[in-house]
């Protein structure tokens, strides 16, 4: 059965809608009056109305067809919700509800597995944050807590609900698009498996992204992971790798972690790319879905700081990125404009007095030279001779359909700026060493493509 | 001949002061002039005032006696310049302009040298942007384009002047104060080696961070770095360690950078905390800064969110820290007031609802507990359940002796929240792997303080 209804639905029921303000069925079914567009039906039996909505004593007194429920109950009361929901022939339900086998209530949990047996309806959660994407908007966190980040090419998959808004805050903090959000905790039905399958043909996915602490069937896994990463960049944080973290997931999500090493080796087998931390799976992701692939290993370094130049130099070559010279045409070029103590070398340094177009004529010699297939540009905002048309420089430095990653760091006058490259497509990272470490993605990327099976 | 000029001067001269604004010299005036509250002589031949001050054409024409010299005029006629300031019996200069050794004009620089050789003057650059503390802002940048940080307990010295001054940016953003600030570029005279002598004394100096590219004399530098080490922490940044990087650290401040294994050594001998990258720099001298040393590798993690609590785990097993269980009687005294499906294993989960008072009675339990030297806590500030009264308990956390670092990450409402924590001592970290790594370079820094040499 199809998942679209998650997350295109014409008609919600919020079943545990709460009165109280700051209550989870409260803070949802707000954020679910503000997102959505079409029908909502709070379902609270004590009362006749919330935030100016009707409400219902259970889904069975609705009339109408209802496609997606939003479970907000306690766990005791979950199992008699679900059924109701199926006899509704509601084909879609999402579990916001905790206190099933996080905490060892495995029987509960069990109970729901067996009503999805059925095949009458599918499940995410339990234990979860559930779905956003624009439209939809789900999440128990209010938006003064947590901001939510604009539409964009990035679909997110976590098991930890708690992980993945905080991820959703420093997204929206930095200007980072996201297309969809899917919380699924305990994965009673619906996992990564049919997710992978459901973001495989989802136009407005250009890259996953995927918090994970166990998985279910993992010869199902990796082939369902190979299909997907042919088409699309898979990047995975998997916590719970060592002996401790491994028995701290059993009691967060219920589930089994099993060894590092198999799931590494899983990995690449099915051509996902691990982010060894959680700051690499946003970094990852980011590159991922707003770049094109480095073809080769060959980069320059275009800088406008020595020191950082230096940074990203041995962050490159450390990592196998090769500097190699640019063409002596490339060379001659440069040094027609630039000021003598300019470095036409690769890193190209184009000092602190650089502006906005000494940056346009040195990239656009640099992407063209047929020795560079990727640039990692250090663009020091603060300097005062850069003003803003270095944002449009950088942004038309994609039509040379070559990779490039920005380092830009400091403080809220850089991240004003940041923020609009974001917003354009250029991604940008807080040091020399992670625009280096995202750009060896695109590479690494680039050869999962390669690869014939 | 002793620093102290350089820091505390009674009297200021601007030679190279320009009345056109956005140019250096114009710059720098303006910042002394805002933030020097003592005399200060702007040198300009062809004007008579700049900024509302009265100028004079050279040093040699003011009666007063001078104490700091700020040089920013032409390479060309530097010498000179020093030569004058020699004449004038002024004791320190800092030379910001660049045209020096990083252009390969040895010559030139050798000059100065020379001058230096008389032992009548101190001089700190050229190819710098010199010393910054509260109440002494020579920099060339604008307030609006790098912002300064408060008075604060970290002092900082830089080979590059763009990556210093990045750093204050940062640093300024995240509310972390810095006690001196010195980019000493080509390093003519003033050195490493003076600066960790003269930091070595400095009572409001309790760590120092270093971004090096060159060591001028291996030797010295060690034992100068030993008996630093051995009173407060220093933390280095090395930039060049690959072939292509040492490369470019010659064409940036005309030094040799040398081998990176040879480096490592050095640091290793001497006790200094070595950075792998530049946000471990920024990470580690503010958690030295501001926490006692982690007396042996037994730490607790007490987090609100289940995936960043597994990611700091596996974080800490890897790098060799140890979560030993709690005491029976801590964990009794945990399961008093949490709720049942809290997890009072290490690590300690209060679960997505905790507020400030869990928090504080489940750090006053664990920072109790004798089988636990430390604490990482991750604090999810957007949670709803907790207010503001987190940052007051982690704040009092600091009473129990025993280091803690914070794992806080999000958008605005989050970094405000973790710049009033750095404000009162509690070092902030963007994610559980960094949170956990400023914990280990406690445990690092005790035990250089235990070694016998």
């Amino acid at each position: 059965m199809s998942l679209e209804k998650f997350f295109s639905p014409s008609s919600i029921a919020v079943i545990g809608a709460s009165r109280e303000p700051g209550k989870l069925g409260n803070v949802i079914l707000e954020n679910i009056k503000y997102s959505f567009k079409e029908r909502i039906y709070p379902i609270n039996p004590y009362t006749t109305e919330i935030l100016g909505l009707k409400t219902y004593s259970s889904v069975l007194e609705i009339e109408e067809p209802i496609d997606l429920a939003i479970i907000v109950v306690p766990a005791e009361i979950v199992e008699n919700v679900v059924k109701e929901c199926i006899k509704k022939k509601i084909k879609a339900a999402v579990i916001i509800s905790s206190g099933f086998s996080e905490i060892g209530e495995k029987e509960r949990e069990l109970a729901i597995k067996k009503l999805c047996k059925s095949k009458k309806i599918r499940i995410i959660g339990p234990n979860c944050i559930g779905v956003y994407k624009k439209g939809l908007d789900m999440l128990f966190f209010p938006k003064n807590r947590i901001k939510r980040p604009p539409e964009g090419s990035i679909s997110f998959l976590t098991q930890s609900g708690a992980f993945g808004s905080i991820l959703l805050d420093i997204l929206a903090h930095n200007g980072v698009g996201v297309s969809k959000f899917i919380s699924f905790g305990n994965k009673v039905d619906v996992d990564e498996i049919d997710l992978f399958k459901y973001l495989e043909d989802d136009l407005t996915t250009r890259c996953i992204a995927f918090y994970l602490e166990s998985v279910t069937d993992g010869k199902e896994f990796i082939k369902a992971a190979k299909n997907v990463t042919k088409k699309k960049p898979v990047v995975v944080f998997k916590a719970g790798k060592t002996k401790e973290g491994t028995e701290a997931v059993a009691s967060h999500t219920g589930s089994m972690a099993g060894s590092a090493e198999v799931y590494s080796a899983a990995f690449k087998q099915a051509g996902i790319i691990e982010a060894k931390d959680s700051e690499e799976l946003f970094d990852f992701a980011k590159a991922l879905a707003k770049q094109p692939v480095l073809k080769d290993n060959k980069i320059a370094i275009v800088t406008d700081g020595g020191g950082f130049g230096i940074a990203a130099t041995d962050a490159a070559i450390e990592c196998g990125l090769e500097l190699p010279p640019l063409s002596t045409e490339s060379v001659k070029a440069l040094k027609k404009f630039l000021p003598p103590y300019a470095i036409t070398n690769n890193p190209i340094d184009l000092t602190g007095d650089a502006d906005a177009e000494r940056y346009e004529k040195a990239l656009k010699i640099v992407l063209n030279d047929k020795n560079i297939s990727g640039v990692v540009c250090i663009a020091l905002l603060q300097i005062p001779t850069l003003d803003d048309e270095i944002i449009d420089v950088l942004r038309d430095s994609k039509m040379f359909g070559k990779p490039i990653t920005v380092c830009s760091a400091g403080g809220n006058y850089v991240l004003e700026r940041n923020k609009r490259l974001e917003k354009v497509g250029i991604p940008v990272f807080p040091s020399p060493e992670r625009a280096v470490k995202a750009m060896l993605v695109l590479y690494e990327y680039g050869n999962i493509l390669k690869r014939k099976n």
